[in-house]
Order: structure tokens, then C-alpha cells, then sequence
């Protein structure tokens, strides 16, 4: 079983890392992209037998407590078989 | 529209930072997990009135040129409407 944890500034951070991206876009001419965010991502791979709810559990709390800084991040995160 | 890009090192090159992650939840009795890599995520806002064909093309170069290190990276994207 694998976890996808994904973690995005909340929208009122700015994003300095996402808007130099954004910057250097419009110089190399994509003009079809408005805006660019940077977040990060993990894949945990899950152990064997644990049921989906204790994966769905753990997953969280990992998510919540080490993944992400509350103040300025969430998250979502989606449990694949 | 916006697009989703995922990054992710490459199956065959390491991930110092994951296993340092994986290290710090073992050591927090987070035993569900077994193995962490991480990766990069990006939200791109794409302009009014793309056509999901351009759209598509836009988001798949910008990837492969600007988000992506082909050398240890490969990346998958969503587009949604």
C-alpha cells in the first residue's frame, strides 16, 4: 500500500520559490502558464497488513505532525492499494 | 484551468532526504511506514481560453524543460478543468 502526502502553502503565503519559477517562465516565452505554486510531496510506501483504516490514521498523523508546519502549510494526501 | 506536476527522483537514484525522514518517523514509533521518498509538486494556473490540446502541450514542455532534471527526475502531471 503506498500513501501520496501532498503539501501546498495555504494561499495567503506568499511563494517566492513558485513566483521566480512563474518569473522565468515568462521570459522563456510559456505564455500559457498565469501562475506557479511549489509544494512538495511524498510517497510513503505502507507496511504489510496494516488495515486501511490504521493506514489512513497514520498517515495523518504523520502528515500533520512531520510533513507539514501547520502555520503556513496543508496538506491532502490519498492512499493507494 | 490548472495542472498538477508531480516530480520525483528517479527509482535508481537515492533520496537522502526521504530516508532521513524515514529515519525521524522510526524514531517516533511511526511504524506503519516503511520507506519515504519525496518529491517536488507544482500548481500551475493556465490561462483563459487554452484549448486542453495547447494546454496539454504548454504544461508537458514546461515540465520536461523548467520543472524537471532528466538526468535523476521524472515527472507526471494532471490537467483539470
Amino acid at each position: 500500500m503506498k500513501a501520496y502526502v501532498y503539501v501546498t502553502l495555504k494561499v495567503s503565503v506568499l511563494d517566492p520559490q513558485g513566483q521566480t519559477i512563474q518569473n522565468a517562465l515568462r521570459k522563456m516565452r510559456f505564455t500559457g502558464i498565469e501562475s506557479v505554486r511549489q509544494g512538495k510531496y511524498f510517497v510513503l510506501t505502507l507496511a504489510e497488513g496494516l488495515t486501511a483504516e490504521a493506514a489512513r490514521a497514520e498517515v495523518e498523523q504523520v502528515a500533520k505532525d512531520v510533513l507539514t508546519n501547520p502555520v503556513i502549510e496543508d496538506f491532502t494526501y490519498r492512499i493507494e492499494e
